[in-house]
Order: structure tokens, then sequence, then C-alpha cells
């Protein structure tokens, strides 16, 4: 009997604890599924023998440790800032762990203990980071092993909504932590490089700076850079690569509406709006515009904006009910991202039968023989229902299949890792096919990075 | 024989020495004027026999204080984030200090030692913060006194250059460090009010929300909100007033020009760009604009800009040789602004002729007796020369004044003060006069806020 303790039992974790929960009897597992609300963990194991749920409060050091010393293997699916403490346990009890987050400095901290001790530390191994790494790093191995070399590394992954879901003019709705799609962005210059030029964009121009991807099957999509796109030079092995772009993915037009919120400063998580609780939708608009006796809210917006009143971007305001004097925020001391998301999920959150959708690209391109070429790697995932979403799956199921290899000693290398070695990325992407996680390559002309 | 030390002999420090040796005799003082580099020191007291000039390193400890311990009070001109080891030197010794900065947390928290040992801890009583407050309390008290109630305090300041020496497309020389005209803006988002309502307003749209100003004599001015105008809702007592507004002033046009490098991102200091010291002018452009195989770094600026080639921003952009392909920017490790910086400094530096200019205009609307009036007030002071500039008489004399009247008794109020009391702001007004500081106020017809 192997028992993995899962900390965190939220939206993540559904597909990743059934995976799990299916595979018990045949792999003689145990799950403890801990979580703040016992509820929560209660409903994801659904009286499932081979598991236990316990309220755990990560915070409670004695709880804590209690549990991960009588585990195999923890998986944490806690928010980024929380793994240290677990990790920290993990090096003291002797245990493995596996996260889905960013290694954070303090996570690369302990690889050197970790090694000593013999631990597989596995973190960004879920979607974004996670898939993306594998799929990735699994052709570029491929080109390397042929002898090419690299010249081209463009990577796009976007949460969407299913076409058959799509019902508003956003073509977009919450498909994950909303506050992250409104902070998106922020914190500092886009970064990347462009036919061997460093190209650097402003968040406030980020939006504007979009390029448009085809899908087949899919149609048409667009992506905003990604922030730092110049850490994947050491990670994938690109030191001297021309063009390594990162981006995130959105239907077309998605990115020319959003700009609007930015450039009117609605999506600022850095102040407390005065007022905010009684503040009305209106009211909240009205705060980024100029005062004027007179003037109406719209047309001052209009204007702002520099658009017409028949432009496709005023009905995606319009839609979100934006101008509504009625509507209060109810939000005591809010700043303007959070008022903001409030607004937009009034209209994007998902409806019970909605679906949503993962969508991954990468292009690739290298010199082999003398010749240029590039290989394009393209990967859409629908979600079953509002359980088994396409975001509860990608994340969750490469996180499952992780802690599987290395229980069953196929995951071998010790330390703080990422999921870019043979020995982790070829079983888990060859078993995702199985779940419908399927990426089809091509062979396409080479043209360099291209507008 | 009184002693007062000055740390700090900079550009500031000119009018400022010269004020004070010029009373040394008749008022019994010796100056001692410390700073890191003794020649500066030297320079600013020209062998004047009341005078010491001293090399000083502020972060000596020993030194420090033993200079303090032997003075009876100090004039910190360092940079605001210096003066607190100095005032609590102060605190130690029994010492007055006058400082020409805002007031910071660390310094506001000496206010209670400040006032058990009696001492006079004066700050921002330099121009802007200093004269701003002094001019403005002068008018608000005098409205209150009549038993007005002020509805309206908008007030704005600038550092230009003289209109004999305006000789750029752009208006705009730098008379005062040019690190902090880049950097003006930045760091959270505008807040003030207009007409009742919070307004905000986010750093990319801080240049294009500007208002005109008209000062008799000089023409047309701009400004651009600070950045946070609601503090003064307190500190002048101002807490129901509809409209409360501060800005910077600019020449028309010089906001709008402005722009164009906001948008791009390049005053951005908050990350270096790979390989600055070798980089071109040209190149720096192109870094903020997107990859093409063919299209001109200029054809791709105009495009992004939304400029014909015949528009005058254009013009602004070639006056700063911004495209030369030739010229090196030649700084190691540089943020985007340090290198805007360094390439405005070869426009923008005054030539050996040029004066620079100050220019403040508060209005203050206000109900007396049922009637609603404002009164504008007015303040132009051009510079004699590059030592006894504009902004070195402005900055310098206030806080030279204000020494000698808490010397002579005349400023009596313990604690950590800024000039906003009748005792500090009638003489100095008074006084700054004869040095060509005039206010002159008008009554115009209240409009309330109007942009």
């Amino acid at each position: 009997m192997r028992t993995i303790l899962i900390i965190g039992a939220g939206r993540s974790a559904s597909s990743l604890i059934q995976y799990l929960l299916n595979k018990s009897d045949e792999e003689n597992l145990h799950l403890i599924i801990g979580d703040l609300s016992l509820a929560s963990a209660q409903k994801k194991i659904n009286n499932h023998p081979n598991a236990t749920a316990i309220a755990l409060d990560v915070f409670d050091q004695n709880q804590r440790t209690a549990l991960v010393q009588k585990v195999d293997i923890v998986i944490s699916m806690l928010p980024a800032h929380l793994h240290i403490e677990v990790a920290k346990d993990c090096i003291a009890y002797k245990k493995h762990l596996v996260t889905a987050s960013y290694i954070s400095d303090a996570m690369q901290e302990l690889d050197s203990a970790a090694k000593e001790n013999n631990l597989i530390f596995m973190n960004e191994v879920g979607l974004d980071p996670g898939i993306d790494h594998m799929s990735a790093m699994k052709v570029i191995h491929e080109i390397k092993a042929k002898g090419g070399k690299m010249l081209l590394f463009e990577s796009f992954c976007g949460g969407l909504v299913a076409p058959e879901s799509d019902t508003n003019l956003w073509n977009y709705k919450f498909t994950w932590a909303p506050r992250n799609v409104v902070l998106a962005g922020q914190g500092g210059a886009a970064k990347f490089i462009q036919e061997g030029t460093y190209k650097y964009i402003p968040y406030w121009n980020l939006f504007r700076r979009t390029e448009f991807l085809e899908v087949e099957g899919y149609g048409r999509f667009e992506a905003y850079s990604n922030r730092d796109s110049l850490k994947y030079l050491d990670v994938y092995g690109l030191k001297d690569v021309l063009t390594l772009y990162r981006g995130t993915i959105r239907r077309v037009g998605f990115s020319k509406a959003w700009n609007m919120f930015v450039q009117l400063g609605m999506t600022d998580d850095s102040y407390v709006m005065e007022g905010s609780e009684e503040m009305s939708y209106r009211q909240f608009v009205n705060s980024f515009l100029p005062y004027h006796p007179t003037d109406s809210v719209e047309i001052k917006m209009r204007f702002i904006l520099k658009i017409d009143q028949d432009d496709i971007m005023w009905d995606k305001l319009l839609e979100l009910d934006l101008f509504n004097p009625n509507k209060k925020v109810g939000l005591k001391e809010a700043t303007p991202a959070q008022i903001l998301e409030k607004i937009l999920t009034d209209s994007w959150t998902l409806q019970p039968k909605d679906k949503d959708m993962i969508v991954m690209y990468h292009k690739f391109g290298y010199e082999l023989n003398g010749k240029k070429e590039q290989i394009d790697s393209k990967m859409v995932c629908i979600g079953e229902d509002q359980t088994y979403t396409a975001m509860a799956k990608t994340v969750g199921l490469p996180v499952a299949m992780a802690t599987l290899l290395i229980l069953n000693g196929k995951i071998k290398t010790p330390g703080v890792q990422l999921p870019i070695r043979e020995e982790v990325y070829l079983p888990i992407l060859k078993e995702l096919e199985e779940f419908g996680v399927v990426f089809k390559e091509q062979i396409v002309p080479y043209l360099g990075y291209n507008a």
C-alpha cells in the first residue's frame, strides 16, 4: 500500500483525484485528501474506499507534519506561495513532492537537500507550466537528436470557452481564477527575442501587439505576449535561438477590447477606490473619466476610447452592463481590479452546461542538413463538464501521472525538477493521449519570425 | 555667534548659502558647509570669512555626530531618504533641523521626541513642497478668517526654461534632476477630486488628460495631474472641498509628445536592457517596436504612434536625434529610463547663457456671504544665471529664511512641521517678494471645476 497526501481539493484537483482513485486498486494506492473545507475533500472522493478526506489547515504545523510523516509522497495543489512549508516537511521526513507551480527561489534552494536525500521534487507539471514544457522539450530534443539547430521557438497557451459554449461578444468566459485574468500582464514589461533583437512591451501596449494563430477546425485565435520569455533560453537550452516568444491565446478581438479596461486604469490592483461598496457600475466607469457637468458617461467613454457608437467594441461594453446606474459594486475597500472582476463575473461565469477549452500551439524553427524547416505542434482539449473541465484535466492529469511514475520508480532523477527530461515527458505525453490530450505536429515552411 | 551646519552643497544650495552669508555679519552667523566633495563646498563659500567648507561623508557617523554636536541648527539638503540619520542626531544632541523634503514616515515618527525636546524640525520648506504650501495656506486662511467656505483648490507648479532661452520644439530643458523628469508620474495612479467625484488616472493616460492654464505675459501652459492630491485634504484642512487637484506645469504640447515615450515603454526604470552599452539610439527605439524584416524603424514608429510624417510630434522626435544609428548609448546595464535620460540630456541641457523659470498657479474657489467666488494666485520667477537659478532661489531662500526665523525665535512651534502656520508663511512670503518671488492674486468668477 502506497499512501499519497493531496493537499488542496479545489477545482484543479478533480481530474487528478479521479485518475488516482481509478488506479488505486491496481496500483495499491491510498489517498488522503486534505482541504481547509472537509466538505470539499469529501465531495472529491465520493465515498471511495481507497481514500480518506480530512480537514487540513496547512498553517497548523503539527497537523501538517504528522500527515507528511505517514505518507509516501505529497502532492501540493495549494497556491504557489504556500508550497514551501510543505516542501520543508518533505525534506525533514524524506518524502517526494509534486506541484503544478513554477519553481520559486525558495523551492530552488531545497535542490541540494532534496538530492542528498534522493528525493524528487517535481514542479511545473500541470498545464502551463507543465504540458507546455513536456510537449516542447519532446520536439526540441528530437530536433537536436537529428543534429538540427534550433532557430525559433514560439509557444502559446490559452484557457478559453469551448466553441459550443461561446455565447458572448468577448468569446470568453472565466474558466480559471478570474483574478489572474484581470491582472494578466501586470508587474513589468514583456520581454522576448525576435530575429536576434530583444524586444520589450510595456503593460499598456501588451494587448495591442498581438499576433494571429490558426488552428484547423477551430478557426482563428490571437495571442498577447507573456511577461518574461527570456528565462526559457536557459530552461529549454535555446541559448543561440533567434526568436523566443511565449504568449497567451484568446479569440480574435478579445485583446483589443480588453485594452479598453487597461487604458482606463480599471485593472489596477494597487489602490482602494473611495466608496467602492456603495458605488454603482456606472460610477465605477465615471471614476476613470474626466469630470464634466453635462456630458454623459457614455459620450466621455467613447471620446476617451476614440470609438464610435456602432463599433463592436462599444457593444462589448454594453453587454457587460457597465453603464448601469442601479447595479451596486457591493465590495468594501475594493481595488479597481477587484471591482472589474466582479462586473465581469456577472457576464463571464460558465453556465451549468458550458464547457471549457484549452488551446496550445508551439512553433519550432530549425536548421537541419543545411535546410530550414519548421514544426508546428497544436493541441486542443475540450472539457467534459464543469467538474472534469479541460483545465482540470490538463492541470491535474500530468500531476497524477508524475506522482505514480515517481512511486513506481520510473522517474528517477532526484532534486528540484521540472518535466523537461525524457523519463518524465515521454510516458506522460503518451498516457495523456488516452485522455484526449493529443498534439498534432506538422512540418511547415520556415519563414522566420513573421508578424 | 550662531553656527549653522548645511549638509549638501549641490545646485539647490547656492541661493540658500548666498542668503545666509549675506546676513552672516548682521545676524552673527557662522556656516559650516559639508559636502562629499570639498571642492563643491569651497566653491559655494568662495572664501567668505564667516563660513567653513568641509568634506563630509554623511554615512560616517562619528564625523556627522561630532559636527551636529557643535552647531545650533542643521539644514539638510541631502536627497530625501538620507535625512533620517541626521534627524536622529538632531534629537540626540537637541538641535533644530530644516529640510526642503516631504515628511517621510520615519521623519514623522520623530514628532513626539522633537516636541519633548522643544525642537523644531521644519520640512517641506523649499519650492514644491514649500512655497506652494505657504502661498496656498495664506489665501485659504484669509478666506476662512472672513467666514468663507472652501469649495475648490487647484494648485500647479512647474520648473521650465525661461522664454528667452526657450529654443527647442519641446519648449523644455532640464532645469532640475533629469531623472525625476523621466520618472514623473510613475508608481501608481493619479488621484484627485473633481466636483465631489473621486477620479483616477493610470500612468499611461496621465499625459493625455492635461488642462490649460493662462499666465498673463507668459502665455499658455498645460498641466498634468500629480500622483496623489488627496493627502492635501488633511494637510490643508480642506475636508469638504468639492474639487482638489494638483498638477505639474509644462508648455502646451509637451505632454502629448512625452506621451510617445510613455506609450512605447521608454520611461520604464524596472529592468535592464540587454546590451545597453553598445546599443545605438536607433536600436534603443527599435527595441520597443515590433520586428519586421524590411520596414524601417521610422515607419514602424509612425505607425505605432499613429502620426504622420508632417506632424510636429515627429519633428520633436527628430530634434532629439532619436533615430541615429551611429550614436551609442554607452551606459552599462541601463534601464530604458536611464537611456532616455541620456538621449534627452544631449538636447535638453541648459546652455551657458540659458535661464530657467518657475511657474506656480493656485485656484481657490469658495463661498462667502452666499456668493461663490474664486481667487487665482500666480507667481513666475526667472533665474539670474546658471548658479542663481529660479529653482535654486525658490528652493533655497525659504529654507534659509526659515532657518533664521527659528534661530531668532520667530518660529516657535516645536515638532515635525511643514510651513502651514502664519508664524512661518507670513514673514517668509513677505521677504521672498524682495527677491522677486511675488504672487499676484486676483478675484475671478467661480465656475467650479471647468475643463
